[in-house]
């Protein structure tokens, strides 16, 4: 049998070739019309696995459907589940795009094609580190599941409930998800943390109606003011967030993580840069990743009230409405934010003020500890392929597919981005380096093998 | 020659005739198809002071014709200077009137007719006064001026130009206007108050995009956020403006004042109930009246930034905006406030948010001394007519016409309303009381005679 790297050198073009093939299905789910492409982008998947001698299910669900593939089992062996998504984003507005975005093109080491980075070349690199695992040494370590959905990009409705019912058949010892971008070019990383989030809206009346602001202002509460009042009240001078309790839960940050991120190849002065402003107000005591990363925050994401059109209107408007969004870390819970902000926001409302308080979406936060084997299996794997250790990062946004897998399979997800962050996931001109889809396939291959090793005594507590 | 009395008795239905034809005259001033009625309202009214022996000049202007009459010489003897406008508001939505706008109806006491409370039946009671004081006594015991415009519902720009090169021609020792309400029906009014207005517009640019508020919250300056906590910081715990300076020139209400508006029967419970709220925050140490009338404010009008729309979108906002409005009291003025303010803004804005400030309209406070002769006349006018002592009452919204009187002219000025709060100055079904259209011929023909007792010593402070 050839060896790994031999396997991989002789076969890289034929990937490439396939990852074509698999980009050429225009499977956007968004697209009611491209039905027939996500049955397609569906069988393509099974169609891999099943020359793997995975045993395939193509599973119906409300909307697309699931693919979900077992590998020969392997007795006294761990189990990793792979997740993935074959559908891919609207490729609109087309007239931006260099090439067509489903006539795949390879330019400058990369390739240009809608779902390139996001997801199918992540996907792939499982699939086929998979096949050179079987290919050069007979069989795999370890059992391999793969559960590859069709609708991520609109919401993961079909696999959320799968998710309720399913979870046995799911169950795994942990979680591989490629889906994500590395800290930088050359610079892989695990991401070991989501942050969690807790969405809200509230809507105060004042007056029965619009009113003349010399007439009536100074004499009835407005409630524009009382809004800026009560949404200033919620964050102190410090930066931190008022609401009782708010701070109880929350898993500080390490020493280890502390140092770990101030040694990242992260400037202040530019990530500021890049984004046009100078410095920036925060929770006091931190740095700027450490409080986009790993602590909470208050942030207002719509805010309206009164006159907003052109010139000058004297109104003392009779509502006033905001859209307010906290992002959670570990162990913070949405029921809990919004049973203190609730009280928050009663201490915090003037007479003359009805208030009235609805829920959106929220979700916990998930954090792996640094500790957990997987993570350091992942390192190694990585560190093989990539000729350097990756970076340990976590990200300030939530995935809301994640979160769910950490709230019913409870086990640890090692989040593994293949990408870079300019690879222009939902724009156009999407496009995935070729080097980085063949590193990632030599570190997939390595990974199965150091998970393998991993004692069946090692139990996760994450996803709280 | 009849008494006072008799003319107005024999008289009182050949007035409401007259007021007939007056309110026929469709003059819309905001409508350009009504270039002819304007002019046809404008010659009506020359037409009326024509016939008293007035001295009358039709003026052109940049929009609809002034009217400017004067009456024959009287040596000696005080000048009043009446103002009131011959334009009227769109009738519009026709489908809401019980009678057509242009076809003057008599119900229950009432002329049902667009224009008739605002202003042409409170500018007729000025000329029928004048007509009845001739004809009861031979001559006008006053110098009278009219400036009766057309333009007063579109902002008065003629008269504005007008004016400013005009203060001669206009000089007089005391203007009258009545183009407002009694305190409430059998309760007239002198308002001898008007609060000034400072409106302003903030925009804050934070980032140079709109951002995902998990990926970059805390670690960018929300615009939303310090939006909120800005104009949060415009206002103390204690209700007052905290722009540096802001009191410095504020008129204090004196004893009297607070006495007067405490024996008004004005119960602030019934004040909230009718616009629906159940109670107020305001300024500490001062009732509602006092608040609206009395007092400078802080007034959100208008607010926005990031997601309105339905549901929940993540975004950490590039920009937020604010329209805010100061109403000001004698002796602030708008540019001392803006002064402050900036300073005040400066100071409030985080590190990551540009301010920008735009200056809209302002204009300062108007007050004449309860202790102005031309006051003490008016009660006893108004009494003689009323068979009760006026109230004296202040308004809290700014008239801009007011405005430009007292700083062009600096005299003092008697706002007389003869109309009712629900005369429905600006709705369907606008009305005018023909009892208060008589009372107000009654008690203007008495002003003439107590103005013109006043001797010339007095000299106005007003309007500064």
């Amino acid at each position: 049998m050839p060896t790994l790297e031999n396997y991989l050198e002789s076969n890289a073009t034929r990937f490439e070739d396939e990852l074509c093939d698999f980009v050429r299905i225009a499977s956007v789910s968004a697209d009611p019309n491209r039905k027939g492409e996500m049955v397609r982008a569906a069988q393509w998947v099974a169609g891999q696995l099943r020359s793997l001698n995975f045993t395939v299910e193509i599973i119906p669900t409300s909307g697309n459907p699931l693919v979900f593939a077992q590998s020969p089992h392997v007795p006294d062996a761990p189990t990793v589940l792979v997740y993935g998504h074959y559908d891919v984003q609207p490729a609109e507005p087309l007239e931006k795009w260099t090439t067509p975005p489903f006539e795949p093109a390879k330019r400058d080491g990369k390739l240009f094609a809608r779902g390139a980075t996001d997801d199918k070349g992540q996907v792939l690199s499982h699939i086929k580190s998979a096949e050179a695992v079987i290919k050069t040494q007979g069989k795999l370590p370890l059992n391999m599941k793969f559960l590859v959905e069709g609708e991520e990009e609109v919401g993961s409705v079909g696999l959320g409930e799968f998710l309720k019912s399913n979870a046995e058949k799911l169950g795994s010892d942990c979680i591989v998800i490629s889906d994500g971008s590395q800290f930088a070019p050359g610079i892989p990383a695990i991401n070991y943390g989501l942050r969690g989030i807790a969405y809200y809206e509230i809507h105060l009346q004042g007056p029965n109606r619009d009113l003349h602001s010399g007439s009536f202002g100074g004499s009835i509460t407005n409630p524009a003011n009382a809004l800026a009042k009560i949404l200033a009240g919620l964050i102190d001078e410090k930066g931190r967030v008022t609401i009782p309790g708010f701070y109880d839960d929350v898993v500080p940050l390490t020493d280890r993580e502390r140092r770990q991120f101030a040694e990242l190849p992260f400037v202040e002065q530019e990530y500021f840069r890049n984004v046009g402003v100078e410095g920036a107000v925060g929770e006091e005591g931190y740095t700027a990743l450490e409080r986009r990363w790993a602590r909470p925050t208050f942030d207002i994401c719509g805010l309206w009230s009164g006159y907003q059109g052109e010139g000058a209107k004297t109104v003392l408007p009779a509502t006033a409405g905001a859209k307010i969004s906290f992002r959670l870390v570990p162990n913070q819970t949405p029921e809990k934010i919004a049973a203190g902000l609730k009280r928050k926001l009663a201490e915090l409302t003037p007479p003359g003020i009805q208030l009235e308080f609805i829920a959106h979406h929220g979700g916990p936060g998930v954090l792996v500890s640094l500790e957990s084997p997987y993570i350091e299996a992942a390192a190694r794997a990585i560190e093989f392929a990539f000729s350097r250790r990756p970076v340990f990062t976590r990200e300030g946004g939530s995935i809301p597919i994640v979160a769910k897998f950490a709230e019913h399979l409870k086990v640890d997800i090692l989040l593994l981005g293949w990408g870079q962050e300019d690879d222009n996931a939902h724009s156009p001109n999407e496009k995935f380096s070729l080097d980085d889809f063949h590193k990632a396939i030599k570190a997939s291959a390595k990974l199965w093998e150091e998970l393998a090793k991993i004692s069946g005594e090692w139990r996760v507590e994450s996803g709280e």
